[in-house]
């Protein structure tokens, strides 16, 4: 195909969307949109990762300003803000009137700031934040969260959902890294609760993989627990008769255990300061939920 | 029914089965053996608790002693064990030859410590951890670990299996007890995780009702990668090419965002400092399994 031929919509525009970054998911992204027969042009500062998708089909760009100017879609998958800085600034003239989805990953606060950016630039800004691993980009099983552009989610969502499941959060352009920071603390928590439990097991000669037989179901079990758990805090009324009150298990037994056995009781130790902290303050006879009180924002 | 024809083949113990405190899981576990058929003995410390069982058919004993001596088997439900001992150190010589199973929450050391006691004074002793909340007992969705006495663990067994599913963890009395408190860890850990999820997102207004909808299947999705986070603390090499190394996310984006809201970063700053950590270390181009070492006793 000649490149005129392959976006006749856009005569100026030799291909529909570019790729900057190609790491293991920049490159993840730029294949799935190459497997839904988008056409594609790829960029990334050191030279060499690009030749697989060329191969494929994409157009490589020789500089971020040219695949800039090759689309008038621009995804950045870079590794930080820092990065997205370096390399979209000098060419944000370049950018106006363009749409630019970034999907590096950054705290609500950056993805704000670099929304502001663009609006000053002419830029349209959608933020997005992957709850996926590249390995899942292309299926239904990942997640994608958006924020900024409302008008830019609705005009790509075809071609956002050959990546994954998207989910739009508003104009705020940090709202999407906002539940996508959120969901991922609570995933690592859940994992380094699992090592902790590992490490007291090892204790008594039990492998990792032998306790990941028995947590992995229970704990799947246990996050039936949460909407419980949400509803008492949306109540905001933690003096809940069907829940062990404070007073009842502030887990000395699991951080004693835990030191029994020469494990550091650091991981649940910080849960009992939580404990701790409400009962001082006089909440002992409410239940465990109540520890949502020590972290949130009043 | 008489009490020799109840319990016909001891014929000196009127009842088959004696529970020592009523409280939530106490009156639970006695109210199972009743529905199951046995004759029950019951006491609490504090008069009045036996009244509903005493109803369905439970003798109720006035004094520990009577209690004990009214069964050959005397189960212990009290709240700690510093209760077990008050109650059970002054009836010592009438548990001689009679099996105890205590399911009071323990630390390991303290179930060794029991099972130390109950040998000098000639108790078969059982040691029981309880992964169930009351409403559980008596169905087959609670679990309850056992150690100690194998024989005792056989023997019992057709009256534990009517409280929930049970699984002997060895002879070694503190075993089941070092089960139960580091899943329990790793359930405390996971739930402190959510609310400090549900905190962030409360600063975009999402209710924890609406956070825990994504969370609890995402969480329970999650659990899938304990077991491969297993073989990699099993295998002890850590530097496995498929993992994000901890140098590339040492979650500096979810602590920061959790600032930036004003929540309470404690429990992920937990997680980061145990990353840091390795890194400063040496191990930061190794996966987030790595932070087992952190913890374990090596
Ligand atoms: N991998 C995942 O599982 C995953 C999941 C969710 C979100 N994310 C997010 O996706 C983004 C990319 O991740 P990744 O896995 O692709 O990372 P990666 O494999 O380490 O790739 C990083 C990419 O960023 C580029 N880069 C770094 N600094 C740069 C700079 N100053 N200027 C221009 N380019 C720069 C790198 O280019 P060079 O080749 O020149 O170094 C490379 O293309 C990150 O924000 C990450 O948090 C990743
Ligand atoms: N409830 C659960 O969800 C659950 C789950 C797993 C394990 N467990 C364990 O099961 C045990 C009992 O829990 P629970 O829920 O039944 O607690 P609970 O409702 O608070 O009852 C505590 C019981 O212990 C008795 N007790 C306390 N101190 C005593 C002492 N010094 N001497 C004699 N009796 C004493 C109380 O008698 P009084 O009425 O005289 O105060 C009462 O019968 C605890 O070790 C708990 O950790 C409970």
């Amino acid at each position: 195909m000649s490149e005129t031929d392959r976006n006749p919509t856009h005569p100026t525009h030799p291909t529909d969307v570019s790729v900057l970054g190609l790491g293991a998911m920049g490159s993840a992204l730029a294949s799935a949109l190459l497997d839904a027969g988008r056409s594609v042009t790829v960029w990334n500062r050191t030279p060499g990762r690009a030749t697989d998708l060329v191969g494929r089909g994409a157009d490589a760009a020789h500089s971020a300003q040219e695949a800039v100017l090759a689309s008038p879609v621009i995804i950045a998958c870079l590794l930080k803000r820092s990065s997205v800085e370096e390399t979209l600034d000098p060419v944000a003239g370049e950018l106006r009137g363009r749409t630019l989805v970034n999907v590096t990953t950054t705290t609500p606060n950056e993805s704000r700031e670099l929304a502001a950016w663009a609006a000053e630039h002419g830029i349209d800004y959608l933020d997005g934040a992957i709850m996926a691993v590249p390995s899942m980009i292309g299926s239904r099983s990942g997640q994608i969260f958006y924020s900024g552009s409302r008008a830019a989610y609705e005009a790509l969502l075809p071609m956002l959902e050959v990546w994954a499941t998207s989910e739009f959060h508003g104009e705020d352009a940090g709202r999407a890294s906002l539940v996508d920071l959120a969901m991922l603390s609570g995933m690592y928590q859940m994992f380094t609760g699992f090592f902790h439990g590992a490490a007291m097991v090892a204790a008594m000669g039990m492998s990792a993989s032998e306790f990941a037989t028995r947590q992995a179901p229970f704990l799947a079990a246990m996050t039936e627990e949460l909407g419980s758990y949400a509803k008492v805090i949306d109540g905001g009324d933690y003096t809940v008769a069907s829940q062990q009150s404070l007073d009842f298990s502030d887990l000395t037994h699991i951080v004693r255990a835990s030191e029994e056995e020469g494990v550091d009781p650091a991981p649940i130790a910080g849960v009992q300061a939580l404990i701790s902290g409400q009962i001082a303050a006089g909440h002992g006879a409410e239940g465990f939920a109540r520890l949502y009180e020590s972290l949130a924002n009043r």
